[in-house]
Protein backbone atom coordinates (compact mmCIF):
# COMPACT_ATOMS: atom_id res chain seq x y z
CA UNK A 1 0.00 0.00 0.00
CA UNK A 2 1.47 3.62 -0.97
CA UNK A 3 0.90 5.24 2.35
CA UNK A 4 3.56 5.11 5.09
CA UNK A 5 1.13 4.81 7.70
CA UNK A 6 -0.11 1.72 6.46
CA UNK A 7 3.16 0.37 6.00
CA UNK A 8 4.20 1.59 9.81
CA UNK A 9 0.74 -0.25 11.25
CA UNK A 10 1.97 -3.22 9.04
CA UNK A 11 5.07 -3.77 10.94
CA UNK A 12 4.15 -2.38 14.41
CA UNK A 13 0.02 -1.96 14.26
CA UNK A 14 0.13 -5.83 16.29
CA UNK A 15 0.11 -4.59 20.28
CA UNK A 16 1.89 -7.19 21.32
CA UNK A 17 5.00 -6.00 19.05
CA UNK A 18 4.99 -2.52 20.85
CA UNK A 19 5.10 -4.23 23.96
CA UNK A 20 7.63 -6.52 23.13
CA UNK A 21 9.55 -2.89 21.67
CA UNK A 22 8.80 -1.37 25.13
CA UNK A 23 10.41 -4.82 27.20
CA UNK A 24 13.64 -4.70 24.86
CA UNK A 25 14.15 -0.84 25.93
CA UNK A 26 14.04 -1.49 29.58
CA UNK A 27 16.37 -4.08 29.40
CA UNK A 28 13.49 -7.31 29.29
CA UNK A 29 15.45 -9.04 26.33
CA UNK A 30 15.47 -12.71 27.06
CA UNK A 31 12.46 -15.07 25.89
CA UNK A 32 11.15 -16.77 29.25
CA UNK A 33 11.63 -12.82 30.70
CA UNK A 34 9.34 -11.53 27.90
CA UNK A 35 6.83 -14.63 28.03
CA UNK A 36 6.31 -14.29 31.72
CA UNK A 37 6.05 -10.25 32.00
CA UNK A 38 3.33 -10.29 28.45
CA UNK A 39 1.73 -13.41 29.80
CA UNK A 40 1.41 -14.73 26.41
CA UNK A 41 1.88 -17.98 25.06
CA UNK A 42 5.36 -19.42 23.81
CA UNK A 43 3.99 -20.18 20.17
CA UNK A 44 2.62 -16.10 19.62
CA UNK A 45 5.43 -14.65 20.91
CA UNK A 46 8.01 -16.89 18.99
CA UNK A 47 5.76 -15.81 15.76
CA UNK A 48 6.23 -12.06 16.99
CA UNK A 49 9.55 -12.26 17.72
CA UNK A 50 10.38 -14.21 13.98
CA UNK A 51 7.84 -11.44 11.98
CA UNK A 52 10.37 -8.57 14.25
CA UNK A 53 13.58 -9.85 13.19
CA UNK A 54 11.74 -10.70 9.38
CA UNK A 55 10.87 -6.85 9.47
CA UNK A 56 14.63 -5.82 10.66
CA UNK A 57 12.95 -4.17 14.10
CA UNK A 58 15.10 -6.97 16.25
CA UNK A 59 17.94 -9.28 16.13
CA UNK A 60 19.13 -11.84 17.87
CA UNK A 61 22.53 -11.53 19.63
CA UNK A 62 24.51 -14.70 21.51
CA UNK A 63 24.52 -14.70 25.04
CA UNK A 64 25.44 -18.48 25.24
CA UNK A 65 26.94 -21.42 23.21
CA UNK A 66 26.16 -24.60 24.65
CA UNK A 67 22.99 -25.00 24.31
CA UNK A 68 22.23 -21.76 22.63
CA UNK A 69 20.80 -18.68 24.40
CA UNK A 70 19.99 -15.37 22.78
CA UNK A 71 19.40 -11.79 23.71
CA UNK A 72 17.07 -9.85 21.62
CA UNK A 73 17.51 -6.40 21.28
CA UNK A 74 16.37 -3.76 18.96
CA UNK A 75 18.26 -2.81 15.33
CA UNK A 76 18.90 0.84 14.52
CA UNK A 77 15.70 0.39 12.89
CA UNK A 78 13.85 -0.80 15.70
CA UNK A 79 15.50 1.52 17.79
CA UNK A 80 13.73 4.66 15.67
CA UNK A 81 10.95 3.83 16.17
CA UNK A 82 10.93 3.86 19.95
CA UNK A 83 9.99 7.53 19.91
CA UNK A 84 7.28 6.96 17.86
CA UNK A 85 5.58 4.53 20.24
CA UNK A 86 6.65 7.18 23.22
CA UNK A 87 4.02 8.97 21.52
CA UNK A 88 1.54 7.03 21.42
CA UNK A 89 2.02 6.51 25.32
CA UNK A 90 1.74 9.55 26.05
CA UNK A 91 -1.58 10.06 24.33
CA UNK A 92 -2.50 7.39 26.20
CA UNK A 93 -1.53 8.47 29.25
CA UNK A 94 -3.73 11.50 28.50
CA UNK A 95 -6.36 10.05 27.74
CA UNK A 96 -7.06 6.92 28.99
CA UNK A 97 -4.99 6.37 32.76
CA UNK A 98 -8.16 7.17 34.58
CA UNK A 99 -8.15 8.45 38.24
CA UNK A 100 -4.98 6.32 39.48
CA UNK A 101 -2.92 8.17 36.72
CA UNK A 102 -0.42 7.05 34.42
CA UNK A 103 1.04 3.05 34.73
CA UNK A 104 4.72 4.23 33.85
CA UNK A 105 6.72 7.39 33.51
CA UNK A 106 9.22 8.26 30.88
CA UNK A 107 12.58 9.05 32.30
CA UNK A 108 15.34 11.13 29.48
CA UNK A 109 18.65 11.10 31.18
CA UNK A 110 18.16 12.37 34.28
CA UNK A 111 14.59 14.12 34.13
CA UNK A 112 11.13 12.96 34.01
CA UNK A 113 9.62 13.42 30.31
CA UNK A 114 6.83 13.31 27.84
CA UNK A 115 6.74 12.57 24.38
CA UNK A 116 6.01 15.96 22.22
CA UNK A 117 5.78 15.98 18.74
CA UNK A 118 6.87 18.75 17.04
CA UNK A 119 7.63 20.58 13.56
CA UNK A 120 11.06 19.47 11.88
CA UNK A 121 10.97 22.96 10.14
CA UNK A 122 9.81 25.43 12.79
CA UNK A 123 10.38 23.30 15.87
CA UNK A 124 6.50 24.66 16.79
CA UNK A 125 4.27 21.83 18.74
CA UNK A 126 1.83 20.11 16.95
CA UNK A 127 -1.27 19.54 17.88
CA UNK A 128 -3.21 18.08 14.88
CA UNK A 129 -4.16 21.24 13.66
CA UNK A 130 -2.74 22.89 10.64
CA UNK A 131 -1.69 20.12 9.14
CA UNK A 132 -2.21 19.12 5.43
CA UNK A 133 -0.46 16.66 2.87
CA UNK A 134 0.51 16.95 -0.33
CA UNK A 135 1.88 13.68 -3.01
CA UNK A 136 5.20 13.13 -2.28
CA UNK A 137 7.07 11.41 -4.88
CA UNK A 138 6.19 7.66 -3.92
CA UNK A 139 2.55 8.51 -4.34
CA UNK A 140 0.23 6.42 -6.27
CA UNK A 141 -3.04 5.43 -6.31
CA UNK A 142 -4.19 1.95 -5.00
CA UNK A 143 -6.29 0.25 -2.45
CA UNK A 144 -6.40 2.42 0.63
CA UNK A 145 -5.08 5.59 -1.03
CA UNK A 146 -7.19 5.45 -4.26
CA UNK A 147 -9.42 8.76 -3.54
CA UNK A 148 -6.68 10.40 -1.75
CA UNK A 149 -3.89 11.07 -4.60
CA UNK A 150 -6.39 13.10 -6.06
CA UNK A 151 -7.03 15.00 -2.67
CA UNK A 152 -3.41 15.64 -1.95
CA UNK A 153 -2.70 17.21 -5.20
CA UNK A 154 -0.55 20.18 -4.48
CA UNK A 155 0.54 22.19 -1.31
CA UNK A 156 -1.61 23.11 1.08
CA UNK A 157 -4.84 22.35 -0.46
CA UNK A 158 -5.87 19.44 1.31
CA UNK A 159 -6.31 21.42 4.74
CA UNK B 1 -4.05 -3.71 30.84
CA UNK B 2 -1.78 -1.16 32.73
CA UNK B 3 0.36 0.15 30.21
CA UNK B 4 -0.41 3.42 28.07
CA UNK B 5 1.23 1.72 25.02
CA UNK B 6 -1.09 -1.49 24.98
CA UNK B 7 -3.63 0.79 26.00
CA UNK B 8 -2.74 3.46 22.42
CA UNK B 9 -2.38 -0.04 20.38
CA UNK B 10 -6.10 -1.25 21.78
CA UNK B 11 -7.90 2.25 20.57
CA UNK B 12 -5.43 2.61 17.27
CA UNK B 13 -3.48 -0.57 16.64
CA UNK B 14 -6.22 -1.65 13.34
CA UNK B 15 -4.61 0.16 10.73
CA UNK B 16 -7.81 0.81 9.04
CA UNK B 17 -8.67 3.29 12.00
CA UNK B 18 -5.36 4.84 11.54
CA UNK B 19 -5.97 5.72 7.62
CA UNK B 20 -9.91 6.56 8.70
CA UNK B 21 -7.79 9.19 10.79
CA UNK B 22 -5.83 9.89 8.14
CA UNK B 23 -8.44 10.50 5.71
CA UNK B 24 -10.57 12.50 8.02
CA UNK B 25 -7.89 14.82 8.84
CA UNK B 26 -7.20 15.81 4.80
CA UNK B 27 -11.23 16.18 4.01
CA UNK B 28 -12.38 12.86 3.32
CA UNK B 29 -14.76 12.57 5.96
CA UNK B 30 -17.87 11.03 4.32
CA UNK B 31 -18.83 7.45 4.46
CA UNK B 32 -18.40 6.79 0.62
CA UNK B 33 -15.48 8.44 0.29
CA UNK B 34 -13.73 6.55 2.87
CA UNK B 35 -15.24 3.78 1.39
CA UNK B 36 -14.24 4.23 -2.11
CA UNK B 37 -10.20 5.87 -0.82
CA UNK B 38 -9.64 2.70 1.14
CA UNK B 39 -11.02 0.02 -0.73
CA UNK B 40 -12.51 -1.58 2.45
CA UNK B 41 -15.78 -3.13 2.76
CA UNK B 42 -19.20 -1.13 3.45
CA UNK B 43 -19.12 -4.34 6.23
CA UNK B 44 -15.90 -3.12 7.63
CA UNK B 45 -15.96 0.37 7.10
CA UNK B 46 -19.19 0.34 9.66
CA UNK B 47 -17.26 -1.60 11.83
CA UNK B 48 -14.70 0.26 12.61
CA UNK B 49 -16.39 3.50 11.94
CA UNK B 50 -18.74 2.41 15.16
CA UNK B 51 -15.72 1.61 17.48
CA UNK B 52 -13.85 4.45 16.86
CA UNK B 53 -17.31 6.45 17.97
CA UNK B 54 -17.35 4.11 21.14
CA UNK B 55 -14.06 5.36 21.90
CA UNK B 56 -14.36 8.91 21.11
CA UNK B 57 -12.14 9.61 18.83
CA UNK B 58 -14.78 10.47 15.88
CA UNK B 59 -18.43 11.77 16.07
CA UNK B 60 -21.05 12.16 13.54
CA UNK B 61 -21.83 15.25 12.33
CA UNK B 62 -25.03 15.65 10.36
CA UNK B 63 -25.17 17.39 6.61
CA UNK B 64 -28.23 15.95 5.41
CA UNK B 65 -31.57 15.83 7.48
CA UNK B 66 -33.61 13.88 5.19
CA UNK B 67 -32.67 11.38 4.38
CA UNK B 68 -29.67 11.93 7.41
CA UNK B 69 -26.36 11.91 6.19
CA UNK B 70 -23.17 12.53 8.02
CA UNK B 71 -19.40 13.66 8.01
CA UNK B 72 -17.40 11.71 10.19
CA UNK B 73 -15.09 14.44 12.25
CA UNK B 74 -12.12 13.97 14.93
CA UNK B 75 -13.09 14.63 18.10
CA UNK B 76 -10.54 16.50 20.28
CA UNK B 77 -9.56 13.64 21.39
CA UNK B 78 -9.27 11.91 17.79
CA UNK B 79 -7.24 15.12 16.78
CA UNK B 80 -4.68 15.20 19.55
CA UNK B 81 -3.61 11.63 18.18
CA UNK B 82 -3.14 12.77 14.86
CA UNK B 83 0.63 13.77 15.64
CA UNK B 84 1.83 10.33 17.24
CA UNK B 85 0.38 8.88 13.85
CA UNK B 86 2.56 11.18 11.93
CA UNK B 87 5.75 10.00 13.85
CA UNK B 88 4.68 6.72 12.87
CA UNK B 89 4.53 7.80 8.98
CA UNK B 90 7.45 9.71 9.67
CA UNK B 91 8.83 6.61 10.83
CA UNK B 92 8.25 4.80 8.04
CA UNK B 93 9.36 7.30 5.13
CA UNK B 94 12.83 6.98 6.68
CA UNK B 95 12.85 3.19 6.70
CA UNK B 96 10.32 1.31 4.77
CA UNK B 97 9.90 4.26 1.57
CA UNK B 98 11.98 2.44 -1.13
CA UNK B 99 13.84 4.08 -4.24
CA UNK B 100 10.24 6.32 -5.23
CA UNK B 101 10.66 8.12 -1.83
CA UNK B 102 7.81 9.13 0.40
CA UNK B 103 3.77 8.44 -0.51
CA UNK B 104 3.14 11.88 0.73
CA UNK B 105 4.38 15.11 2.14
CA UNK B 106 3.40 16.28 5.46
CA UNK B 107 2.75 20.44 5.62
CA UNK B 108 2.60 22.07 8.43
CA UNK B 109 1.17 25.75 7.67
CA UNK B 110 2.73 26.81 5.02
CA UNK B 111 5.83 24.68 4.89
CA UNK B 112 6.71 21.29 4.32
CA UNK B 113 7.48 19.24 7.70
CA UNK B 114 8.45 16.02 9.26
CA UNK B 115 7.04 14.89 12.63
CA UNK B 116 9.86 14.89 15.41
CA UNK B 117 9.77 13.72 18.80
CA UNK B 118 11.40 15.81 21.57
CA UNK B 119 11.46 15.49 25.60
CA UNK B 120 8.88 18.04 27.06
CA UNK B 121 11.33 18.93 30.17
CA UNK B 122 14.54 19.48 28.18
CA UNK B 123 13.15 19.62 24.63
CA UNK B 124 15.89 17.66 23.06
CA UNK B 125 15.26 15.31 20.04
CA UNK B 126 14.62 11.53 21.34
CA UNK B 127 15.89 9.03 19.43
CA UNK B 128 15.34 6.26 21.42
CA UNK B 129 18.68 6.04 23.36
CA UNK B 130 18.77 7.70 26.60
CA UNK B 131 15.40 6.24 27.77
CA UNK B 132 14.06 4.08 30.61
CA UNK B 133 11.28 4.23 32.84
CA UNK B 134 9.65 4.18 36.44
CA UNK B 135 6.44 3.08 37.54
CA UNK B 136 3.49 5.81 37.13
CA UNK B 137 0.92 5.89 40.28
CA UNK B 138 -1.46 3.76 37.92
CA UNK B 139 1.57 1.26 37.24
CA UNK B 140 0.27 -2.41 38.30
CA UNK B 141 1.17 -5.75 37.88
CA UNK B 142 -1.11 -8.23 35.30
CA UNK B 143 -0.90 -9.61 32.27
CA UNK B 144 1.13 -7.53 29.78
CA UNK B 145 2.94 -5.71 32.90
CA UNK B 146 3.70 -8.98 35.47
CA UNK B 147 8.18 -8.08 35.10
CA UNK B 148 7.68 -4.91 34.00
CA UNK B 149 6.02 -3.65 37.17
CA UNK B 150 9.28 -5.09 38.89
CA UNK B 151 11.73 -3.49 36.65
CA UNK B 152 10.94 -0.26 36.68
CA UNK B 153 11.42 0.31 40.18
CA UNK B 154 13.14 3.56 40.55
CA UNK B 155 13.90 6.53 38.40
CA UNK B 156 16.57 5.35 36.30
CA UNK B 157 16.67 2.31 37.24
CA UNK B 158 15.34 0.64 34.05
CA UNK B 159 17.74 2.59 31.59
Amino acid sequence: MHCSIARSFGVIGDPWKALIMRDLNVGITRFDQLAEDLGVSRKVLTERLNEMIADELIERSPYQQNPPRFDYVLTDRGRDLVPAVLTLMAWADRWLAGPAGPPAIVVHRDHECHAEVTCSTCGERLDGTDIAGTKGPGGQAGPGTRLIGRTLSGPGSAG
